[in-house]
């Protein structure tokens, strides 16, 4: 006998959990087709050396391996090679670490089967063996959306609209971040610190938190010199509308040839999404913005929602050379991300699920003795061919018992049907919130019922 | 440079499967909350120790180990202790073997939680190490819908009332099998064989594909006297209708109490089902179903498709202890399952998935340089607002690869919006598949829009 626990770092989900999350799930899904994305899926595991050394050193220690069926202990020469060297001998499977490198290795393998440019979806869970932290779990789910094969700027156009759309949908406000990738290449150049530009833009991203004299100060500590810092301190003070931020920007970057095609990207785009009318967000140009520089090549995009302190709750960008890895050159793309957890959260604090997550249109038949059930059983059959959520309580139990299993269980309605009641053609339903009694004749069921869900769902 | 592969025995979903199986999905969530199922979800591992030992040996062999994360190798003193128990100490975790035992854990940890009797249904992947052959993979899902908490043969009733609307839903006529552990047990009993109780429903199994004759003789072979043979001979004559058969095997069964336990268990349950209207099922009484009899305990049921040789497509049954291994009694349960990929080969062999789920609505915009792609994008946002999927073809390519995306890509329309058009205030549309040509004028372009989608859905 065994005290069951739950592996750490996961969770169970239960039904008011799961369909919450399916109520956001399936936005996103309705949105990312709408703007033309198809749904695929990969497996949960890969071989072993399709995901080795596409996340960098701490990815691969993150990466959770499967032992080899059968005995991996065969062919172990010597057990002293330390746990890195030993872990690809008795390990060659291991879990999705993200949806990327799969759907990399997807589109190569599947190339003369998909028509390019190529826009896929995919919703599926991933796994990192992460230290377990509030908010930070080992499993969870990524919903991702990408076009590869194309280069053309009117993709970031179409995905900013996308995360419009589809936060609008699900009724939260947000901002949406962008910069690029040769923006922060540019100011680094003109700073001459190209070498640094990690460390530059690590700092730089705290900018909101710990303010300009705090980032000032962690950028010397990284051996910014100061004539540097001086270059790009009118940065700070870049202010006004997007147009007017990108035109001061353009002046300061008008040296760096990088730097200008950053600014030409953005221009394009800015002036595209003037035909945009944003249903509930707000496109803001961050030039602290520096996520995912190491894969990261055009525009950077992330999302935080308004009237909530939450970290993002979404972020993606272009990149140039998606599949390179796996040996077919010259696909580029673009791709945006949303944080299923955090919108959760988001969904929660703003009180955004609606009521029918949670509440039901559902009868619960009393149980009154074997013939009553019977009788029942047919009402149910009808109900449930009407689309009506209906059922039987199990047993001939208690009352009180079955009252409390109705009420607990989340029903509307309990339905009595007793030996008067058969006799009338009728049934007395009793609304569970409301304590109202109505008198159902059979000749009326469907009609009755259907009045009893409007009316529920209005109230 | 690597060449990519996918894992042994798993495999990719291109979109247009993604959508049939979501169709299957989609039905059975449907029919599972319309008969009061409510979704639950659990992580895809476990610990090691809340998996092993539950499904035999053989089971224990099957189950994915994933690697401990950190360094694994610490704590080994033997390396040469066998793969089987350094098995156990350089792993912690493993993968999903089934829905059942995590279902289990989630009563136990969640007991508190949860109303009794409690209904779950649970869509998820599992994985098994089997050596992957046609049809079977070690990357799969289930589909089970189970109720834990009662012992009422109205469950079994409600069961197999949910197997008729789920397959009638997804237009699969098909039998439900039914036969019971302890109608199994007291044949046995009858014949003096209590202790070959496997080998014999082993053979029976077989009566089917091999006769009576090879049935008898593997029985031979496998021990079972000439005399107990004899005894339950009369069996393979039981005819007629579930009724009559149900008679004669009481007749058969008189001598044995747990043999008429369970004849009394179908009685009822055939009794109440004569009020359900079986919308396409059957429900059949079939002596020589023996699924799962080392947990199953009551009534044991098999779907089979109608119409198509493939083995079942569902099955389940009655347990009496689904906690009791994790420390909590008395917790009876009732469950049935769907094989999704079966289903999914059924329904391809009928031609029973829907063309909507293979066939579009979706509008292609030409472009045609970049101001008419602006004016584009201003009727794909109304579109798009309006439900319809649109999208930009997003570069000045060569109309010959335009239309042939939008070709290959499954659109049902290309929209022309070229400098006439714009001067118009219309749009040329055109029918991918007729033909057909239409101008629409920009007052008029929902309604159009809305027009062109019914003609195309009903063609």
């Amino acid at each position: 006998m065994q005290k069951p626990t739950i592996a750490k770092g996961t969770r169970d989900f239960l039904p008011e959990e799961v369909k919450k999350r399916n109520f956001i799930i399936q936005k996103l899904k309705k949105n990312f087709e709408l703007f033309g994305f198809s749904p695929i899926e990969t497996p949960s595991f890969e071989n072993l050396s399709t995901l080795t050394g596409k996340y960098g050193e701490e990815g691969d220690r993150l990466i959770f391996k499967i032992l080899k069926s059968g005995d991996f202990t065969r062919k172990i020469k010597d057990w002293g090679a330390g746990a890195q060297s030993l872990a690809t001998q008795i390990s060659d499977k291991a879990l999705r670490y993200d949806l990327t490198v799969p759907f990399a290795r997807f589109v190569v393998q599947h190339q003369s089967e998909l028509i390019f440019p190529f826009k896929r979806y995919q919703i599926q869970p991933v796994w990192r063996a992460d230290r377990p932290q509030k908010g930070r779990f080992r499993e969870f789910h990524q919903c991702d959306a990408d076009v590869v094969g194309s280069d053309s700027l009117w993709q970031e156009i179409d995905l900013i609209q996308l995360y419009d759309f589809a936060f609008h949908d699900l009724e939260i406000p947000t901002e949406i971040h962008i910069n690029h990738r040769k923006i922060l290449a540019g100011l680094a150049e003109i700073a001459e610190i190209q070498e640094q530009l990690i460390d530059f833009t690590v700092a730089l991203d705290k900018l909101d938190k710990i303010g300009q004299d705090a980032v000032i100060s962690e950028m010397k500590e990284k051996g910014i010199q100061e004539n540097s810092i001086e270059k790009f301190k009118p940065l700070f003070h870049i202010q006004g509308t997007f147009d007017e931020q990108l035109n001061q920007l353009e002046e300061f970057l008008k040296p760096s040839e990088i730097g200008m095609q950053g600014i030409e990207d953005l221009k394009f785009i800015q002036n595209k999404l003037k035909n945009h009318q944003f249903l509930s967000s707000e496109l803001i140009l961050n030039l602290t913005l520096a996520r995912g520089l190491d894969y990261y090549t055009g525009c950077i995009f992330e999302v935080k929602a308004k009237k909530v302190t939450m970290g993002s709750i979404g972020g993606g960008g272009r990149y140039n050379d998606l599949t390179g890895i796996f040996g077919l050159k010259d696909m580029p793309g673009v791709g945006i991300s949303f944080g299923l957890d955090r919108i959760y959260l988001v969904m929660e604090e703003l009180g955004l699920f609606p009521t029918q997550e949670t509440r039901h249109f559902k009868v619960l038949f009393i149980h009154f003795g074997e013939n009553e059930a019977s009788e029942a059983q047919k009402y149910i059959q009808k109900l449930r061919q009407a689309g009506i959520q209906a059922e039987l309580y199990p047993e001939d139990a208690k009352m009180k018992k079955q009252f409390s299993y109705g009420d607990k269980g989340n029903f509307s309605h309990v339905a009595l049907l007793g030996e008067d009641e058969i006799k009338n053609d009728s049934l007395a339903v009793k609304n569970l919130k409301s304590g109202e009694q109505y008198e159902i004749k059979q000749a009326n069921l469907l009609s009755k019922f259907n009045e009893l869900k409007e009316i529920f769902y209005k109230a």
